[in-house]
């Protein structure tokens, strides 16, 4: 065995697909939304950021629709929100921490996936990035909630960001690996949790500009 | 002429771009939106599904863009409702009676032409699912709409589900042809139907949850 | 130098981006979003529309991937208006403006790229018009505002059709140059302002029927 990762491996994609498919059934859960539509918001924050990456990057269907496997998450996700809900559900911190899973693993999957089909390492971190917020935004949308990408009280897309510079860096530099992307997962997360429970928010869009009472709480 | 279909014949595409056109068009007149915005709507729902599917099989421009027979549809779902509406719009059904007929058509021509470029079977009633649900989920999601695809009163995935399904299974044994297009096409079509004039409802996403009397009426 | 266009020049489709970007930092400004999503909306309405063309032509991963030029504007986009919002926001027209400068530039871009890798000409008609309209959707979806593009108190998609359809004809008859793309871009910046600022409203979906008192003012 080798700790170096040519290629995002299924296993590490596959675990990404279940943390987002986990916290599209609990936000069905949470809008009293029935057992199908768990199964399609698992479904589509689980697989549709890496749907996006793989039509983007263009190298024939995307491997949620040829690799059967990828189905497996949203029904494990969906299967447990629907046994174990009420008895986590007064944790309502799980869907964040779930989400926050979904996007360390996520900003490094399709970073490393864009990297490995050829394209430059700018590139590959906006693709990173738009892996890693895209299932998320999908679900928002979907469900007719405010993103949580533009919610001024949280920080969402900056951990993306930093976990996929450091991963563009550490491969182009040859030193991405099991344990090196161990590090990364665990400062994106880190950082994305930090910044939802301590409500780090970035500079308003206009210089000057100071936050209002009538804008939403943290 | 036989009877067998090797790949999805353009004319049932059409018609299934008809009639989703046709709910896309229903649903401009009910909102009062204007002429151009009905046009929108109709190509929206009528192209969106089978643009998506085509995009994720990746074997070249989407048929919408590369074969004009596809704007038809949306012209004459659009001059139809603008010309015919007054006489109908009392049958408030309309709407759902024609999303049911795309629904039924678009779950089949999704399944067979993934089978027919390749897709392994299973991947291909992911791919039909999707293809009959896609375009119904823009229309809504644009129209500033609560998606009918998580409408917790009614069942519209499981039957398109049902119908891909079957047609997969049809399919791999080399039973699909017209006559059982047919009755693939009739049982998605009543059951989506029926489903909504019964208002059959699934479990909720959480298991001993009842529904609440704050939840939309159906 | 040539005044000839085979291809859309890069440099037209980054002040087309551009233009679009801006509208998506004022719309952040506006709604009092913070930098991040400022940076956010400013790229996805910028290289929204011509990630969508170029995934349906599917001549590999789209340009904003692959060229990290493309980037350039979303930042300065979100920098300028960061600085410089407090001197004009009494000028509420501006993200209009700016939003029918990008329209003007990405009709043709779309309808250009479209025919260059041999499209017919009406489907790069309709594929210019999704060029020019879809950064627009995908910022009004995500942003939670009802679509300008569905505004029935405005024209949004008539100037874009106008101008795909222009430089459409133009380019099958060789008259595609700097000086007839300069025109199509004053047309369609005119057409759209105009129709804008005069309030010019399309027929409604359904003939006979009158606007309401009830419909939103324009």
């Amino acid at each position: 065995m080798t700790f170096a990762f040519d290629n995002a491996p299924v296993w590490l994609d596959l675990l990404g697909v279940f943390f987002f498919a986990v916290s599209g059934s609990l936000l069905a859960a949470r809008k009293h939304i029935d057992i199908v539509g768990s199964l399609l918001l698992a479904s589509l924050v689980g697989l549709g950021g890496g749907v996006i990456r793989d039509i983007i990057l263009n190298t024939g269907p995307p491997a949620a629709f040829t690799t059967p496997a990828y189905l497996v998450p949203p029904v494990l996700a969906t299967a447990l929100v629907y046994f174990l809900f009420p008895y986590v559900q007064r944790y309502t911190s799980m869907l964040t921490l779930f989400d926050a899973g979904g996007l360390a693993l996520f900003c490094m999957t399709g970073t490393i996936k864009a990297l490995a089909s050829g394209m430059n390492p700018v590139a590959s971190v906006l693709l990173g990035v738009t892996t890693a917020v895209g299932g998320g935004l999908l679900r928002d949308v979907t469900a007719n909630e405010v993103p949580e990408l533009f919610n001024p009280k949280s920080i969402y897309a900056v951990p993306a960001f930093v976990g996929s510079a450091m991963t563009s860096a550490l491969w182009v530099f040859g030193l991405f690996n099991v344990l090196t992307a161990a590090v990364v997962a665990a400062v994106v997360f880190a950082f994305r949790v930090l910044a939802w429970r301590r409500s780090w928010q970035a500079p308003l869009a206009v210089n000057g500009w100071q936050r209002r009472s009538s804008d939403p709480k943290p």
